[in-house]
């Protein structure tokens, strides 16, 4: 049975959501009227972007650092900001992977062109150094400027890995760290900067972050050689492999090809060869690769959830401790 | 015959070249050798910005700010930060225009894919980023921030114009100004701000910024219709007609539109039909369009060089004054 969050938690999404501006009113000082095609990107985004996972997660943690009282204006800002950049990276994302859908909508690029989806990216990016520039705190942007080079930097060790690194957990690891987690862990660092804590409540909540992210990256990799389902568990789609039609070996993969070397010549190949796809999914299948996927998520979710033992008790600390359950069950 | 700089007025590269760091040095700093493709994109592209005209603009505005004394640490990085955010624009650029060449090299979406093309640009701009907010000054940042927001707003009225929009000349001379001048105008402000300078000195280089990269874009504009020439003035190859066959009037167009009204029809179906781009360079040629131009270039040079005069007098001042003539004297 999957690990499910005790009831006494509080809804980490419900505890923010007073704090959470307006999309509406976001988006139009966001973009003005002037730019109807930036906005209707940008608004796009932002609904795909769905629960605002990355400004609730600033908040709580501006929260948690603050004893549980609500956080400043700064740190507010910070949570709209993070936003914004996880935003101009689904963007660009979707212009470098030539993705089709994006969650089941026709991606950005698909709709717009790639002029648009870069442009507006290269906007939401500019707009947040002009925010960042404005909280008047240059450690706070390097932060946030460091986690888009580690974005970046994550893209371009899975675009260039060689034959070697492909079959490294090592390598899989640190690159779901830059694309994925360096963001969540940084945006937390400088809540917890910008509310003025110290150093030992700064770092627990840049570890806290680094770790429930690679979770919740993870638990991604799974999904997608086991399809969504339902509450119960029941299966509601194929799985979408879509990790290995794009030619990449995630956790699942990895630890079946300890079981099966033929799973790693695979993988070196990029599953470049007729029947490479459907032979490692059966063999994935057949290993014990994605329970110790789900075991490698766990452990990172159980990490972030140890980190959080500096912080005072409070309600913000609590959410931020269910959240490390929330992405070990997430189901889609 | 065109404006010739006199021989009196100093070269502006040879000016700054020993405060321009190595470019190996720089790129060294700037990738390190983690990353062999980055650095690989990062050197071509440092290349192709050729000697490196914004570099040297900053550069000079500092000193010429200064009183002729060369610029102070922060002002030599704000050089290499903006030389930083034009490459990331080129990048970028080559993505969204789907352009084949640039001066002549395949550009860097043809050699590496459109993945890395857009992932490069975003590593200088987010590396741009930490390398400001180390200067320690908000409205420096903002300033850099605004000119990238300027750039991409550039880009959208270019690609978004309505029919009427694409006949105006004020709406050609705001979109010159977003996609190439705010740049040069927003960071001779920044250099202006980082040397402490007195606000109508600040004031002065933005204009001077302004007015200088208009005449830059429009001199390319005509360029576009003449080919490029030797410095006696005979023709080195055909005319491009880049932006027709793009479906762009520049000003030769607009000022032919004056004189040919089925021009402006040409002009608002984006020289759609068969034949439109033959015609259009015809009429152009058969019309006032081209010296019209080349006299708005001159104006906006001249604009830029009377900005100058609240600077007290120095080598550096007469360096920029120089580059008022450069501009206008560029044959390809």
């Amino acid at each position: 049975m999957d690990a499910v969050p005790p009831p006494s938690l509080p809804d980490p999404f419900a505890l923010v959501s007073d704090q959470l501006r307006p999309l509406d009113e976001l988006l139009s000082d966001l973009v003005g009227s002037e730019h109807p095609v930036l906005t209707r990107v940008a608004q796009q985004f932002f609904d795909l972007s769905g629960k605002r996972f990355r400004s609730t997660l600033v908040l709580l943690a501006a929260m948690a650092a603050n004893g549980g009282r609500p956080g400043n204006a700064q740190q507010q800002q910070l949570a709209e900001i993070t936003e914004m950049i996880h935003a101009a990276s689904l963007l660009h994302d979707d212009v470098i992977d030539m993705t089709d859908t994006r969650r089941g909508a026709k991606s950005a690029h698909r709709i717009y062109g790639n002029k648009v989806a870069v442009l507006a990216g290269d906007f939401l990016l500019a707009r947040a150094s002009v925010l960042l520039s404005r909280l008047n705190d240059t450690r706070v942007v390097e932060l946030q400027a460091t986690a888009i080079e580690e974005m970046v930097q994550g893209e371009v060790m899975q675009l260039k890995a060689s034959p070697q690194e492909l079959l490294q957990m090592d390598h899989y690891v640190n690159k779901t760290y830059r694309k994925t987690a360096a963001l969540m862990s940084l945006a937390c660092q400088a809540s917890a900067k910008l509310g003025g804590c110290e150093p030992k409540v700064e770092a627990a909540l840049q570890a806290y972050g680094r770790h429930l992210g690679i979770a919740y990256q993870v638990v991604d990799d799974l999904l997608d050689f086991t399809g969504p389902s339902d509450t119960l568990g029941t299966t509601l789609g194929l799985p979408a492999l879509s990790h290995l039609k794009q030619g990449l070996a995630t956790a699942p993969t990895l630890f079946a090809a300890d079981e099966f070397p033929e799973v790693g010549a695979m993988v070196q190949r990029r599953f470049g060869e007729e029947g490479d796809v459907a032979a490692v999914s059966r063999l994935v299948a057949a290993s014990d690769g994605l329970p110790r996927t789900r075991e490698l998520a766990t452990n990172h979710a159980a990490q972030a959830a140890a980190a959080l033992g500096v912080l005072p008790p409070s309600a913000a600390r609590d959410a931020l401790l269910r959240l490390c359950f929330d992405v070990l069950n997430r189901k889609a």
